[in-house]
């Protein structure tokens, strides 16, 4: 199987780290429902995980329907990613649940950019996850309900978010090095004229980098808001 | 919320019993995914992991459509299942699979029992689970294809086959001291007439049981079979 000549290449990476990235949110999902205080949180759990998984298949079969092979696609963000999850353990529900949130939102971001440059049927696909909202509500209104309950939980978890953040920017950093062409896609379409293609491996995609993770970190506070949390 | 007249109180246990069942194996899938040796073997035991956790969404709703609490009606089996889960922790994916092979067949037949005696609606959504039959098909292929390779394997996974069984029926044994209604419900429909409310604490309870666990073991030995294992 090889590539259509019509498939942007940055738009396949896309595709494979948001594939491994609800691979991971499965996975972890699932495992942290150890945490889950009752029986009734662990079905709740089980349900987003297996939501997750959903999305993944979706952007798998995507891949394979456009001559990709999906593990292909997927490899590159397999470490990053798997690093980033080892890295922001939870260690309690809460915080099981503020990590939902952050990175459900930070993947959104991605669908977003994916359904901006992608070809119509792939842009369906994403904007048919994109409206799977329900769930991000009830872990932001969970959240908002255990703060208001204790307001001293308000700091940590701010903390805690924050952490996740820079975790986050710190494997996208490594990963814009690896693959220029990816940060210079993430990076267009913010206040600054595109580089895609212009200098693959210099200043450009640096430049192009830092306004991808302003752009994250402004989303990311607006979301912080949403749980009751300060950035 | 109370339970209508007709619901045979029978049913129920067995539909909370396989509602948790679904929900551990869920979360086993999930958790072995660390055994699956490629990136293609983690998204299928995704998948897998998946249907479990549909399925276990199917009876949780159809519990409370009978005015039942999900989380009560599973409560009983919390135990007794989670004990056979770690008293069996596969330690290669090759008895990963096997165990969900022989897990899956084993709530096949108490599926198939809660067919026979609940309400029409109910039996249509059993039916539905049981339809899908695909997984268990690819499991055993998996299964024969590793023997094929190497037919030592074929021992050592029949004794773990076995011992899996052996660990289940002593969980039934405790379950059927503390729900003698149910171990009449599943002992019934076998050679020898049924026994339900006969007498509920007594021997012919016991006999009852006694014809399960034969019932049991002689299905057993056909699912052996179709993975190329001996009983």
């Amino acid at each position: 199987m090889t590539k259509g000549p019509s498939v942007n290449p940055g738009v396949i990476d896309l595709l494979g780290l948001l594939a491994y990235a609800e691979l991971g949110s499965f996975f972890r999902l699932a495992g942290d429902a150890v945490l889950a205080p009752t029986l009734r949180g662990k079905g709740r759990l089980a349900a987003l995980a297996a939501t997750e998984q959903a999305h993944h298949q979706v952007l798998h079969d995507r891949l394979e329907e456009l001559g990709v092979d999906p593990e292909e696609a997927m490899a590159p963000f397999v470490e990053p990613l798997d690093a980033w999850q080892a890295r922001t353990e939870p260690k309690t529900w809460l915080e099981s649940l503020v990590k939902t949130y952050v990175a459900d939102g930070i993947a959104g971001d991605f669908y977003r950019r994916v359904a901006e440059l992608a070809d119509d049927e792939t842009r369906i696909l994403v904007e048919g996850v994109l409206a799977e909202t329900g769930r991000a509500e009830f872990v932001a209104e969970t959240v908002r309900e255990a703060l208001a309950e204790d307001p001293v939980l308000a700091g940590r978890l701010s903390l805690w978010a924050r952490r996740l953040v820079g975790e986050a920017l710190g494997q996208a950093q490594a990963v814009a090095v690896q693959r220029p062409r990816l940060a210079a896609l993430l990076g267009e379409g913010s206040d600054r004229p595109g580089t895609e293609g212009a200098d693959a491996t210099g200043l450009g995609d640096l430049a192009a980098v830092s306004r991808m993770f302003a752009s994250l970190t402004d989303r990311h506070a607006a979301r912080l808001e949403a749980m009751g949390l300060t950035a």
